[in-house]
């Protein structure tokens, strides 16, 4: 007894993710003091060492690295459901939602989505949107990581849902405008809340800004030491107007103008070709995957497998509630192995372990966290979660021959077996209640904002267009 | 108050799956009088005509036909997460662990299996096993409706195992008695308890029992009015044993010796060719369908979507805990909605409401039981669940401009998510507590029943072949 902690989490199977396997450790233990892990091994040994103000029994269940969402767009949490089974996601479906939103729906939405990610093990919030007031405020009072990437295009409003235009008209004031907003976003989030709030600058997509901005933007993230997290390769919008704008594919435009490198967190990768992919790979750059959200709204499942093949690392994503429905990282893993196998014709294709460590190290890594998160190794962060295995849809546990908690939990789990979360050593949930926000008063405001915001919709006569009227009338929904 | 009614549920958001919608009620009622639905209307109306002996408030939550598994096997729960991500999953997977179930290990399997699917909401077991002692017993006691169906092949232990041999030879013996058993188990429990528990006639597959013997199955399935429920163009094992056996692929076959027909219910149709779902749509035999087994196991997308555009009735299944790893109907519904997505390249396939068709309706129909549920409609038998719509991963609930109850139950929903359950107007769960079964003991019981199984595994020498050995000790799991 002659180290201090302040948690001590005894008793569980342990997953450490340290190296390149799950790292299993069997009636394991994690130590914390303050926000890091201070050790991991025995319980039996740790136990012996340490005196803690807390101790958490992990007795039946699992003690994870918190899980890594690499990509996602939380305001939207308001628009889950409305949006899904249709051939045009963003014209036909989300845009009139799009355009009722405000400053302070999007904080509905984003308390929403965070507190449902929160209660299904999600520690680490890359979060995606045009910044609004309130939105790192909420990050840093929930107690979650968050890497937040302020949106930053050149168009104007409504662009996006007008498809009649062959080639975008750039609005260069709006370009400069939203650059400068996420420059001062930058001044104010980065590293604050003790390191827990980061920043990445995000260009929106290769088509959204002209190129001296997006140069621009780059030089701020060099000489900042920001890393750019952008959309590339996502679908036919970008591919027409790339082509009409520069003749060339996303990709090697990106790479014409320096962009590929370690920097760079390039999400969706939807349409890259296999060319394209070991570019990006040769260059250094990570891939976000939104597994749920693209098959979701395309029928597609990017090349992550040769992403991972070539070496590259890849992050798991939600995207958002409007194009997955789910905020959940245990149905991005599932999604993921499966879709995988699918996409190859092999069972064999990302097995469970892979996923579990793009949710974990390999997500880290992607999103330039490496070193702060995504282990549970002494020196890191200690964000940490328990899943409870007592559940029949987890029964039986087994050891030997085979152990079959990891697929259990990718194949199995619905992210409802989280029972307890950590973040940075303070712990945010505990036996599924979370102790740093209301979670009544936050759904209870997410559903009237969300009416708030249909009310709107109806308003605009434009939602007339809406492709699941059809089914409405239809008496299908 | 002129009419007496055992259940009345009311105020909530009601989904018939009537017609060929779903049926939507708003502030809807469905009043229930012994095992039968008698009423289904306004919550007004039916609150004033009916005296109830037990109301269940549904505001904020959904109220559903029970969900219907048209394809499991149960024993196979104390298997869940042992067999996964592997290229040959029976041979380097399984098959240890299938040789070592015993029937006091298949019951506790069972146990396990039902109360985890009901828990998320299933009503209607369509269980494929060798029959044991005390299979469909459980099943009365626990009180859910089970469509059983004894497995009948003309194999040797073992067979399926050794892929050295190329062509199985037939134990006629082993078929005789496996048909003689069924007829047996037929007599005892179709239409046993009230009605709930009915019988299928189950030959394995085309390729496991000779010709005469298929016959013979046939001609009592007709004298009896049984159905006929059979794994069918399942893969690369049965297509290599029909070419050398009959130089016809399974399907064709099956026409020719007059299997082809509305008492066919044929499940996974993995290989099945455009031609030959053609023929069996033609035929008038019924689909099922388990996307998450056939995703995981062999990494292919039946075609499911096809038979359905031709007109043929598709169930959906979990298959088992082995292959799937989860048994949840909620989980079928999304994986299905979103693999066929992705077979297809395009968002329209499979949309929200067609796969809770398939899911209620549809699947009644296809097992045959499309008198008795599937709908909430008078007259129809009382299985209801209710789903709790106030949950953080299924908020908001919007109504208008689109309602997005039923994309959320199908895309965003753990399952988790239901409430309670009743099953021929007996309330099996209620506010998540099971009433007719010890929940824990059975959780303790299949732990310790899955322990065992393990430990004779290896004592089995033929252990040391399973595939996931090798990930076991590169630390991956």
């Amino acid at each position: 007894m002659s180290r201090r902690a302040d948690i001590l989490v005894l008793h569980g199977h342990v997953f450490t993710t340290a190296g390149s396997g799950v790292g299993y450790l069997e009636d394991g233990a994690v130590a914390i003091a303050g926000d890091r892990i201070v050790d991991v091994g025995q319980s039996s040994q740790l136990a012996a060492e340490y005196e803690a103000c807390k101790t958490l029994d992990a007795t039946g269940k699992a003690v994870l690295p918190g899980l890594i969402d690499s990509h996602t767009h939380s305001p939207e949490a308001l628009l889950r459901g409305v949006a899904q089974d249709v051939p045009d996601y963003m014209e036909k479906a989300m845009s009139p939602f799009v355009r009722a939103m405000t400053p302070e729906l999007a904080l509905a939405g984003t308390r929403l989505h965070v507190l449902e990610a929160l209660k299904a093990g999600t520690t680490c919030f890359t979060d995606y949107c045009p910044p609004y007031a309130g939105w790192a405020e909420f990050y840093d009072q929930v107690g979650v990581r968050a890497r937040l990437t302020p949106t930053i295009n050149a168009l104007a409003a409504d662009t996006m849902a007008d498809r009649t235009k062959i080639l975008y008209e750039f609005d260069e004031k709006a370009g400069q405008h939203a650059i400068e907003a996420a420059l001062e976003f930058a001044d104010r989030w980065h590293r604050a809340a003790d390191g827990r709030i980061t920043v990445m600058l995000g260009p929106q997509a290769p088509d959204m800004l002209p190129v001296d901005q997006l140069m621009t933007v780059m030089e701020h993230a060099q000489k900042r030491d920001l890393m750019i997290h952008m959309h590339v390769a996502q679908g036919d919008r970008e591919h027409r107007q790339m082509a009409h704008r520069y003749g060339m594919r996303s990709i090697p435009f990106l790479d014409s103008i320096g962009y590929l490198g370690e920097q760079l967190f390039a999400v969706h990768l939807t349409e890259a070709t296999s060319s394209e992919v070991e570019l990006m790979v040769s260059r250094g750059a990570s891939m976000g995957l939104c597994s749920g959200a693209i098959g979701l709204i395309d029928g597609v499942v990017p090349p992550a497998a040769e992403y991972r093949r070539l070496g590259g690392r890849v992050g798991l994503g939600t995207d958002s509630a409007s194009s997955n429905n789910s905020i959940s990282m245990f149905n991005e893993m599932k999604l993921t192995a499966l879709f995988n196998k699918i996409r190859h014709v092999d069972p064999r294709s990302m097995p469970a372990w892979e996923v579990f460590r793009m949710a974990t190290a390999e997500g880290a890594s992607a999103i330039g966290l490496a070193d702060t998160v995504g282990t549970l190794e002494a020196g890191k962060q200690a964000d940490v979660i328990l899943v409870d295995l007592a559940s029949l849809n987890l029964s039986p546990v087994l050891e030997r021959p085979i152990r079959n908690i990891v697929p259990n939990m990718v194949y199995a789990a619905t992210g409802r077996e989280v029972h307890s979360v950590i973040v940075a050593g303070r712990v945010l949930m505990e036996g599924r209640r979370i102790l740093t926000a209301d979670e009544a008063a936050i759904r209870k405001e997410a559903q009237e904002a969300a009416e708030e915001l249909c009310r709107s919709v109806l308003r605009d006569p434009r939602h007339a267009e809406l492709a699941l009227l059809e089914a409405m009338r239809a008496g299908l929904l």
